[in-house]
């Protein structure tokens, strides 16, 4: 079914590509762009290149950013002895949002996930390995799933002869959430993870 | 809730922009865009800027085109005497899919609708009335609502003074479908139009 101009099509094409974006709304996509003024498309393509050649990982904690360090680790009012592992930049702004925490974090770009071919030389393990000290904690915020644990307890045993503290964040019971609706793995991970009152 | 880069933060913004894209949505587009190779993003770019820059209307039906007159316009097999008046490109590509017509089209661009401000200056009308000359016979094929019924009615009147025959696309229950799921205006339609068998 392509009836449009060759260059229209490819344009269609080109968003199609794009995860979780369908033909229609790849369709609608491309007709947003011809419909702009053609300054706003310059400027967007133009932050396409950029953003593409410009934004690389942090030095440090391998983080997305565009400068040299991102600000968290060039931020000096945070305690550099406490490093939270975290599978993907948006968890870092999940955990940022927050407000909480006030340690370094540390972004290994995935799991581990033999099923999927990767292992730990695709994460950013021998630079967080390069971090870690005597003293340093490091907290693993992995998701909650197979592949997040298997990567927290395999870098725990890299870490703790490092003499680093390892730790892992707690699941359980959402706050404000029901136990009645709660999944069968949750709950068994809120009661392994119960603590004295 | 902005703790990304700068330039990864204007990236995602840009892609929020996009109707139907929302905040989670943006992101992932932004990181399937770093994460793909320079050269990728970069005709992405391109093709953004060349898009805009080229598609413009077609000289005589106001299609969608990157020559000077699009595809269908410029083949010597169609039907000059038979116009089919449609809302948007998208319409052209969804009759064309078929395969059955084989006269010409018109692109309004739009349908009239007081409410939204549209009336028939914002079409291209003129360019339709030019095209329509005795013996043109015009198919309204805009949308069996409001105003495409409306900016079908409107433009009837315009063009039968012309010396142009106008005919309006039959609106019933669709192939296949039952009786007993459409709806009121749908069958209302379909008995308005009735034909003897």
């Amino acid at each position: 079914m392509k009836y449009y101009a060759p260059l229209l099509e490819q344009l269609i094409e080109h968003f199609e590509r794009f995860p979780g974006i369908g033909r229609k709304t790849a369709q609608r996509m491309a007709f947003f762009v011809l419909n702009q003024p053609e300054d706003k498309v310059k400027s967007f393509a133009d932050c396409l290149v950029s953003a593409k050649s410009e934004i690389h990982r942090c030095s440090e904690c391998c983080n997305l950013t565009d400068g040299e360090k991102c600000s968290i680790c060039g931020d000096p009012s945070r305690d550099r002895s406490l490093i939270c592992v975290v599978e993907e930049p948006k968890d870092v702004v999940a955990l940022e949002a927050v407000g909480e925490y006030r340690g370094l974090y540390h972004v290994l770009h995935g799991s581990i996930s033999p099923l999927e071919g990767v292992g730990p030389d695709d994460l950013t393990v021998k630079e967080l390995l390069a971090r870690v000290g005597e003293g340093t904690e490091v907290i693993m915020a992995t998701n909650p799933d197979v592949e997040g644990d298997a990567t927290a307890l395999y870098l725990s045993r890299l870490l703790r002869p490092l003499g680093a503290k390892v730790t892992r964040i707690a699941y359980g019971i959402p706050v404000g959430g029901e136990l009645e609706f709660a999944d069968g793995e949750t709950i068994a991970r809120a009661i392994e993870g119960r603590r004295e009152i």
